[in-house]
């Protein structure tokens, strides 16, 4: 999507002519304040931008994590370190499952790789692996695009949409998931506005606002508090998220707090819908709450909020004392029965039906149908 | 309760031998990151107080408004002066009716009383609904921890309630509502432990987690998003609030945020409980959605968070650009089918029953059985 009058992917391969190569990230942690892009030279690099959350996003942290893994090959494309960056890289954020998903695809071709060819290799598929997200986002936002005109069509006036977190095109390598149906239905010339989540405690709805605005969508920032209210107020006619892992029951693991938009979207019929990439449901998962780690992060991110200073500059606040207790769980599980459907790749199911897209079970994106 | 050694209540006269009367508040806009209180001199002073927020909390807000009209009385005590004062004081904020209900009792009063010792009467009827606030507090506090003893009785471990925005004692002249039950509960000797919601935009959460860490009760802070996760892993037994404006139909208007909370703790069949004096329960009201005003509130609240800067004094940062379309609800309502019940200071009601305990539907405090 466009920055400026720039396009920019969220992440993008570098190669010297020298041979030296890298990858290049927009740092998230850094948006809506300041645009800065960052060259990570290292696959310890790019494991240190995964945790610290310069990429987000469960699809981009999957192909970041494929680019990390072909950096290391060019440090040492030995078995040993294969293993220890596959490990390494897996254990930089524990509850995506398209950073697993992007990581076993790799392993298993460097496996049968030469050592001699793993770098150049392993190169070639972390782009290969990125194209397809890009076209496999392009599909999802043509399904749920196509979801959002119909609805538009039936209350014949602004359709209001409410998102959570950041599933746009910076969450991915283009386009998004479930913004990538709301930037399609909005080139389409459907009439829609979109209530976007703060998102506490990392505010990734700022992010969602910055690429709204960008792309000219209308909508409105509003606190995690005040969804629930705008839809007993009949100002949300459709919720629609991304989601970090789904199982194959079609339970929802996305960021914290999509549970609760979730229940009270059921409390008033508002149709709540997912949007996701293949690679994002686990087929080996039943239980969403027995199975799924949910990632435990740092206090600080919710007794401190970032910004930008009265001097213009980014700067941070604290708005707890260092000593109050803190839980800072980044996930929730929002069951199947919650769901009107997920949006995939290949089109929208009914959450526990999943399996009649995916007949094969495989995780891989589907090349087939895009 | 106390700050440090020294005991505070969140409003106190004061009298000076030559005769000035002014209002000593502590200033809520500047904590938890300062202590700071204020002397209000003039009516308008007050006024301003209530709107920015530097006092907050409906029982609070109403005692703050009939200072606030003794005020004017001392610098016009004509009935004109009274009409205005009501009237502007009444305007300060909107939605919670204990503003109305002091006023009007303040109001009733002075029509009575001849110029010349209406500003007398003002400031002692001031005092007086302080005190009732205190009295009735102590009332709700004892019927609310009766009801937490005996979860605690049931569930043999740790109690654990959440509880949203910030019902203590500096939302009341003292003791709280919400948080009331909760400290009598924990002195007491009941084992509790309080999640505490952050609450934005305005981080009222923050207060509370103060207020509790003084009081040494144990608590842990959460973002807004995190409760529902909590809920369906089993780690809240309890959700227990306070309200701004109750319906006589037991529908309570509540901070924003309440609601999700409430429709969460349906969903996986956690107690859900108001506390509230019964100055808070407006019983001209029949449908809250028609006839609660919810407030707006300015963007730049959602747009900035306030906290302690890096050289440790208050400070500002912007999150979202200046241009970011805003909404920004303050208040919710909870429809009474999602509350298990009211704790008032007459005892507890099923939501739909409150006229049972207040069968002269008075909305006075129960002086009578406190």
């Amino acid at each position: 999507m466009n920055v400026g009058n720039r396009h920019y992917r969220s992440i993008w391969p570098l190669a010297a002519a020298d041979g030296r190569r890298a990858v290049g990230i927009v740092d998230q942690t850094r948006l809506p304040i300041e645009f800065v892009t960052v060259e990570l030279e290292t696959w310890t690099q790019v494991r240190t931008a995964i945790a610290s959350m310069q990429v987000r996003g469960a699809p981009l942290i999957g192909v970041a994590a494929a680019y990390g893994l072909a950096l290391a090959m060019r440090e040492d494309d030995s078995d040993a370190a294969l293993a220890r960056g596959f490990a390494d890289l897996l254990a930089a954020r524990p509850t995506a499952v398209n950073l697993r998903w992007a990581l076993e695809r790799m392993q298993t071709l460097l496996r049968q790789t030469p050592r001699g060819q793993r770098a150049e290799r392993a190169w070639a598929e972390a782009g290969r692996i990125a194209e397809e997200d890009v076209a496999c986002n392009r599909a999802i936002g043509g399904h749920g695009a196509a979801l959002i005109a119909g609805m538009q069509r039936s209350v014949r006036r602004t359709l209001n949409i409410l998102t959570h977190c950041n599933a746009g095109w910076i969450a991915t390598v283009d386009f998004g998931t479930a913004l990538s149906a709301i930037y399609q239905a909005f080139d389409a010339g459907i009439d829609l506005h979109v209530w976007v989540d703060e998102t506490r405690p990392r505010n990734q709805g700022l992010l969602t606002a910055w690429e709204l605005g960008a792309h000219g969508v209308p909508h409105t920032l509003i606190v995690d508090n005040a969804g629930g209210h705008l839809m007993r107020q009949g100002a949300v006619d459709l919720v629609l998220v991304g989601a970090d892992r789904v199982t194959r029951h079609g339970d929802v693991c996305n960021k914290i707090g999509t549970y609760l938009k979730a229940v009270a979207a059921r409390d008033n019929n508002v149709p709540f819908y997912a949007a996701v990439p293949s690679t994002t449901i686990d087929w080996t998962i039943a239980d969403a709450d027995a199975e799924i780690e949910i990632e435990l992060r740092g206090a600080d991110e919710v007794r401190s909020v970032a910004g930008r200073g009265a001097d213009g500059h980014a700067a941070t606040v604290a708005i707890a004392d260092a000593r109050t207790p803190v839980l800072n769980p980044a996930f929730d599980v929002t069951p199947a029965r919650l769901l009107s459907g997920i949006i995939t790749e290949r089109g929208v199911a009914a959450a526990n039906a999943l399996a009649n897209l995916f007949s094969e079970s495989k995780r891989a994106c589907a090349r087939a149908t895009i």
